[in-house]
């Protein structure tokens, strides 16, 4: 029943890549996008790739109590991303845990590297608010993209 | 055990007045504070009012299942408010209805009016999702403060 | 050279349709769409009808020093969005006056009306930070959209 | 001429600690401070930082030409704000190189730690979109509150 992001797109093999326009919502007063605001990207494109795999997050909570819990950023601003620029967020695995799991997530504008990160996100137990195993069908669906 | 905004006063028979400062993550390309902005100001200034009179939102969800909810705004932008700006948003009860209130809320800096605006909230009972009336205790509050 | 959002479209004699997707960005404690957000999601929809329309505020900005400033906004929140929503921000123009513009902008859920405003723009000349009429090429596109 | 936050305070030898409440545009439908709203407040922190040292940027901006870019985030999140939450926002100077600094910044509930991050900031010639060195005003005070 999940309607995917009708321009994202997973090639084999390759990143899954999230096209975003940047609006004023999105820049500050030095006339470009506002240094917290690519952690949003980011995350728009955690969550759509998930919904591609066919995992919708509000699903995991209410039917299994999984969450996903930001553990880690680490964040390189080489060049600013401006109003009503159209970017790119490219987002694969890098390392796959058994309750964690690390996202690479580059923002480009066209070919130009504007953001690089790596973000590594934990599985919780929403009951107990513990850490617990990714569930074992998205985890052979994740485990299926990783670069060997 | 609430401890109240240190900046923030309550003068008889006046507009509770928060002081806020802007930053850059307030502001938008065009140089000045983006116009939604405007209402997460205003939202602070009403929960530290509430937190004034001794109400703490959380506290109300808790142990009463009471929330407030936005049912309309009217606003008005008369000047931009710019980073750096030190400004104050001054709140004060227009209208008392039996499960729903009305605040007029004017952003200024110093004398200079470039904010006015009027939202109206609902209280709701959150295990039913229903309008449910505002209680009494806060009730009598904000009707000591109403203008006759 | 601009390249328009792959699924706005603007039908004739209809509104212009943006469909958009609930972050967690988007939501609050209180598990719907913080209600500044609503806003940030109409001008997003303002934002992609002007470029349907063939106008990039950047280059408005940059090449005729033509800016676009809300002056008020009026606003009923009826239902609310939640996490992982896909909903649709309907816009058309109200009012078309010499130098501002009347937005009506509805936010549904399918066919469900959560959200309906009108939002009045102002054009600004911004070199003299003063109003100025609306670009002429600009005002009879949107003058051929406003129902008789 | 330059106001400072009322709660903001520099101990010496200690960091600069600044006060905030997490109000409900913070959150999110998770029920917690939202993952890229941590860096609002450590740039708030930073902002009301160099205020207190008597830098306000919109004058080093106007009047010197100077902006501060972020180069690069780690962070580290322990344990989530919440609603309501009473947080202070602890910030020092790491490393202070002749064209950038690195902040350290920790935001902490009580004595818990919940947030812990270093972010590099880089000086920037505006007029030129260049690195430059670090005012020499600015430095001298930086460095004055460098640990050895």
């Amino acid at each position: 029943m999940t309607e995917n992001h009708p321009d994202a797109r997973q090639e084999t093999g390759n990143d899954f890549k999230l096209p975003l326009r940047v609006y004023y919502e999105d820049t500050d007063a030095a006339g470009v996008v506002y240094y917290a605001n690519y952690l949003r990207f980011c995350e728009r494109a955690r969550t759509e790739y998930l919904r591609e795999l066919g995992f919708e997050q509000q699903q995991l909570l209410a039917e299994r109590c999984i969450g996903f819990v930001v553990k880690s950023v680490r964040a390189e601003y080489i060049s600013p991303a401006r109003l009503d620029d159209q970017i790119s967020v490219n987002t694969r695995i890098l390392q796959l845990g058994g309750a964690s799991m690390v996202f690479e997530q580059k923002i480009l504008r066209g070919a130009e590297l504007l953001f690089d990160s790596s973000i590594c996100i934990a599985c919780v137990d929403t009951t107990r608010q513990r850490p617990t195993a990714l569930p074992a069908d998205l985890r052979s669906l994740l485990k299926a993209t990783v670069q060997p």
